[in-house]
């Protein structure tokens, strides 16, 4: 698809040339055939680089976007192609979202997380040193390109940490997504192009369908928070160091459904198999030294917590979630205790 | 409406206390009506201080009402009042537009020029140093509380700026405001207050009209930008110093009836009622000095100008403006040479 980029992009008919935020590492990796595709058909590119990683995702990086863009002579009639992986599409996406009070832009992901996830639904934002995510809009990209070549060039931790997600995706929405993930997991590790290219349209049109359902997340997009409630506080709890977030929902969901069954909600045949293929994926990082303290310190800070009642996604069967505002606090944290003590159980 | 801010925003049924964003100066003059009001109904309400005048809308300013909301313990259920002019409704307006990836906000606005100008419309932002409003978003305030009372500690020079601001309104879609402000001049400028609830009543229905039939600002609400193409010129060619925005509108609205009349537009009895009620409002900072080459430059940097043609709203009649696109530069810089000249004349 890079290779075919200019003329792909060619057909949202934008009467400007693009600007390109990227980082160093991936403008090395695949600039050299991203921008000569994008020559062809709109001349020469300005291309700002961002920093890689998480840390860079914060307005002092965002000041430079604008200055870039404003240097680049970009007006309302400019677009933006964020090219790189969840990062580079927060910021540059935010970028778009604010730079002359808007202009569009477009996605092309370059870690599997990105393409299932980050780069659908528009949430795009930076974070502050006070917290993650704190600042942010709703901007939709115009287009979304997925390369499956760009994964080759990605290390196994991060295709792993986007894989969990697509396990995420089919959990709460589709069992025969979560069927072809158990059969078809050695090729996609494997990054056989056919498989990847599957769960990738798989998952990027689940997460949209629901989007579509609920864009500003009144509700009914919450469900795309399965394994999140522990997830985030596990990240948080670790200060963002020991888990990859794909990671940490994948601890998350296993959690969630050791959770469900406790209470009555998931079978316990849902719960091994999902425990059992996202141990199948690669070795999660442990939850040594993790206490019940700690995490729920974490999730006192996590904004999806409102006014002492705990929300969380649960599943009740393969492909059918649902969103529980009643979860009862003492229950949880029992359950989370026992779960932290002896995470091989469940 | 100050002292029934509590009553009257409790119809907005929030379900948190508010977080008040202000100046310092504002605070001092009518903070001690806001917040016992505020607080009789939602409580005390916690209050970020944000430096006073045009310099401080910018990023830093910004990123430090990003952390007096999070200190506040701002969530997506919080609210903001922008308490104070332009700067605090701009800067304020926009943080709520982007914290937590939106949250709603309404304008106590202070001065003349925020009841009828900038507290309407959506249009929130800051500047960077590269440029003035490159950043911001379109997010409309749940409600404007516009009291007369506060535009008694407004110095003359920034009412007289709002004043300009309102005969632009009426300049373009009412005649019989305009003959209003002509008969009721002195008692406006003596801030009567049932003469100011009139023309702010009318002044900001017109505006709230025209941005309703074009949110975005794809075409028609560019009829707002009348007298802004050679003012904005004006304030860029003197570093935002010598006029006020509203002063420079009011040459601006000299010059665009001026080029109207000659060029069989506008018609001269028009031409000479909006100079007399722009110069009865109070003399305007003089053009001394400013030459055309000065102006072409930065009308230049303009956003409004692209690719080389050049757009301007000009004047049918009272009440009446029209968008046009195919200005002759060449004609206009003429004009504009003989204008910067003799400005007495037009």
């Amino acid at each position: 698809l890079l290779e075919r980029a200019g003329a792909l992009l060619e057909q949202l008919r934008f009467s400007s040339t693009p600007v390109v935020v990227t980082n160093s590492r991936i403008l090395g990796l695949h600039g050299t055939i991203l921008l000569p595709a994008l020559e062809k058909k709109f001349g020469p590119s300005p291309v700002i680089v961002v920093g890689d990683g998480e840390r860079h995702k914060n307005l002092a990086a965002l000041s430079r976007v604008y200055d870039g863009l404003f240097r680049a002579h970009a007006d309302r009639r400019s677009w933006i192609i964020a090219f790189g992986g969840g990062v580079v599409g927060d910021l540059a996406g935010f970028a778009a979202a604010t730079f002359m009070r808007g202009i569009p832009y477009v996605h092309i992901p370059t870690t599997l997380l990105a393409q299932v996830d980050s780069s659908i639904g528009g949430k795009v934002g930076v974070n502050l040193e006070l917290g993650k995510n704190l600042v942010g809009a709703f901007h939709q990209p115009r287009a979304v390109l997925s390369d499956t070549a760009t994964l080759r060039t990605l290390a196994s931790r991060e295709l792993a940490s986007g894989l969990y997600e697509v396990i995420k995706c089919a959990a709460i929405k589709s069992e025969s997504l979560f069927s072809y993930l158990e059969s078809q997991l050695p090729s996609i590790l494997a990054c056989k192009r056919q498989a990847l290219e599957h769960v990738i349209l798989e998952a990027s049109r689940i997460k949209a369908e629901v989007v579509s359902s609920d864009e500003l997340e009144n509700r009914q997009r919450m469900i795309l928070n399965f394994g999140h409630t522990v997830g985030h506080a596990l990240e948080a709890a670790t200060d963002y160091r020991r888990f990859k977030h794909g990671e940490a929902v994948a601890w998350g969901m296993i959690a969630a459904v050791g959770f469900g069954e406790a209470i009555g909600i998931t079978a316990t045949e849902v719960v091994s198999r999902i425990v059992r293929l996202i141990h199948r994926v690669t070795r999660l990082p442990s939850l040594n030294g993790l206490s019940l303290t700690a995490l729920r310190a974490a999730m006192g800070r996590d904004k999806k917590f409102q006014s002492g009642r705990i929300r969380m996604v649960l599943l009740r069967r393969l492909g059918e979630a649902e969103i529980r505002d009643d979860i009862d606090p003492a229950r949880l944290r029992s359950y989370l205790k026992k779960f932290l003590a002896h995470p091989g159980q469940f």
